[in-house]
């Protein structure tokens, strides 16, 4: 055969050997155990969606451009789902009779989008999403927010490598429609101005203004109340405060959780009020990292029922861009604690009762595929990282006995076949 | 608005709604602790690949009428991956240079087929594969097996409830080939015949026997030999019994693992020599609940390396079958250990305090989402399953206490609120 298959994975799917794959259970491990500190509890959904549940809400860049589509057997249109929002709100929607609100929930799942890939952007990534379900109380986005930072915490993250900037669409929308002066029908396409700001040149940001209708007052009016910061808030009416439960968060003891940026608008259309992204602070790696926000409306799609929802979606990309940029990464964890190696194929039989029993213990132990020569499988115990080796030898198993090494010291003792656990716990205690 | 989307997930996949997540969770956790302790790695990879891998070696049945297939805006054929056995052939084959053989491997990952569905099929399933590559030896097929066994006791399951069905093709090519009298060119129609064996009426397998030109003292043959079990085995010749790992198996102290059934067939074509499936042995459910086998050929789609593997792979939907059925299915784990109540709005923040301390000592530990009723409050922690509370109630909060209750025995005590993570870890020592 003279053409083979390529062995690389499709074009922006990736595949994990054990190595990193280790790297990314450690990582992820750390951010469930966040997560289930808090009580939200995890659920999961398909990959495949009905198509029409993002058309509806996405925004135009996902459903046009980057849903990966097919239709099956029976004629249905589907959709391998390119977030997880939606799905969970359809699930919500669905399940809202028999859950007592409010719920925390996260899920951890691929999601695939038709990109171009570059760096930090693959067409399969996956994300863990936290979300709080039927409350529209200030508390769910703080209880949000304090599942970022712990999670930051929890990866290793200080305050000083990155930043958690948010923003209040009902902030923005009142800066432009009372303070810039433009119509409720331009706040949309205005907003999406405000999201390439920071991004395109400022004379394109200012010719795409006019052509939005903004007349160089307002255009003027506009940058001043964004590089305002907080001072615009001031100006803003009482009850538009009060209906931004951002607003309240500054004024409460949880202040610290954001840094409120009027430049944050997120692409999602669903979005109501709260929206934040945490930015990677090292210049090198200077970008959104993740992001998230309230979508009051979003279960509408599946039913009448309200049920207000906050939450983020954190994909692996980005996050293991910035562990690598701030050397956050964990080492690979160890391939087995134990190997148990006996000198002669006639030995394999024991070699796996000693290591059953190693087992039992609670180690993670190893008998070899192939028995080779003695010095090979310690080289190879020694590569896997293992702690110890049992080592199976004829004159001692003729005896009942087997030799416990201590890898790190070299100090070897022979036991009685049946102590082989006891002495590999008495070697890792004292080492 | 009038018409809503449809809450259900797409026909044949499954939302996975907390509490049935728990019991995947613990279910899975405990089959990756095996897989762990015995030195096999997890890896990942991806959900879309190039539909031509499937073509070539899955077998008809897949590829012509189960698989998934889509066109990316690149006009690159794709496939919904149906089985990770493909897939980890070709990360195999591409990273060969770099892995030190024999390796042990496994994943859990979603797998996607176009079933009609029914019990026990669905068009989403998830599924654990573990597998060896790169060794010959028989070594290889025991280190499987025991994984299946301790995969199985494990979930609870005792050899009582489950039997390991095994076969070789190298015995039943030399059966067909040698006893019955059939040509090369007719085992593998013949083999897919005695796939359907138990399955079709005889009068049916016996018209069927006939069409692969098979006469009646050939098809007696063929019955008898399927029917003598192990008793077959001495009338082959040597040679085929040396070449035949599951031979050598039954020859060995690890005969335990497997009962030999000339029945065992598999599907996918890939298979070269073991084929094993666990059955159900109760009479409700007696079915084939997951199998695998040895696939010496598979990496030969990708390179021209010779890597030899031998697996499984256990499908979520008959192992949860399998699990209901015998009663061995967990309790979904409580959402969280401790509940910590504030009576009033302003005693939240304090609260979110004191649940940042029990979340250091390890504790699960939540605070409301909206206050309410302090008896509301209590009545959901004790639903949620949480062993204590801790109440910040205004007069105690004012000296700097909180009052921590035992849920089951109702005793509580009022502590400083530095010391509730201890009260609640005493509280737990001593029920």
């Amino acid at each position: 055969m003279s053409d083979y298959l390529p062995t690389a994975p499709y074009r922006g799917t990736r595949d994990f050997l054990p190595a990193e794959m280790s790297v990314r259970q450690q990582v992820f491990g750390r951010l469930y155990e966040v997560a289930e500190s808090r009580g939200f509890l995890r659920y999961d959904g398909p990959v495949l969606e009905s198509a029409e549940i993002y058309e509806a809400k996405s925004g135009r860049e996902i459903a046009d451009l980057q849903l990966y589509t097919l239709t099956d057997r029976g004629g249905r249109r589907l959709a391998l789902r390119p977030e997880m929002t939606p799905s969970v709100a359809r699930i919500i929607a669905g399940n809202a009779s028999t859950l007592q609100f409010p719920v925390r929930w996260y899920c951890h799942v691929n999601c695939h989008r038709y990109e171009r890939p570059q760096r930090g952007r693959v067409r399969e990534h996956w994300q863990i999403n936290a979300d709080i379900f039927g409350s529209d109380s200030v508390n769910a986005d703080i209880e949000i927010l304090g599942v970022v930072h712990d999670m930051m915490a929890a990866v290793g993250a200080t305050r000083d490598m990155y930043v958690l900037r948010a923003n209040d669409r009902v902030l923005l929308e009142a800066i432009l429609t009372r303070i810039v002066g433009i119509p409720e029908e331009r706040v949309r396409d205005v907003s999406g101005l405000i999201d390439r700001w920071e991004k395109a040149p400022r004379d394109q940001v200012r010719a795409d203004a006019a052509e939005l209708g903004l007349d160089d007052a307002q255009f003027d009016r506009l940058e001043a109340a964004l590089k305002a910061g907080e001072d615009v808030l001031p100006e803003l009416p009482a009850d538009v405060l009060e209906r931004s439960n951002l607003a309240a968060i500054m004024r409460s003891d949880a202040k610290d959780l954001v840094t409120y940026d009027p430049l944050i608008v997120r692409a999602f259309e669903y979005y109501t009020s709260t929206v934040f992204e945490v930015f990677d602070r090292d210049p090198a790696n200077n970008r959104s990292l993740f992001g998230g926000g309230r979508y009051d409306d979003l279960t509408g799609l599946f039913s009448g029922q309200r049920i207000p929802g906050v939450g983020f979606g954190m994909g692996d990309v980005t996050l293991f861009d910035f562990l690598g940029t701030h050397g956050l990464l964990p080492e690979p964890r160890p391939e087995a604690d134990v190997a148990v190696i006996p000198v002669s194929d006639d030995l394999l039989a024991p070699a796996r009762g000693v290591a059953t029993d190693l087992r039992k213990a609670g180690w993670r132990a190893t008998t070899p595929i192939e028995v080779r020569k003695l010095g090979k499988e310690i080289a190879r115990a020694d590569k896997a990282g293992a702690r110890a080796i049992v080592i199976i030898g004829p004159a001692e198993w003729a005896e009942g006995n087997v030799t416990v090494r201590d890898m790190a010291s070299g100090d070897q003792r022979t036991v009685p076949a049946e102590s082989a656990a006891r002495a590999v716990s008495d070697l890792a205690d004292h080492p």
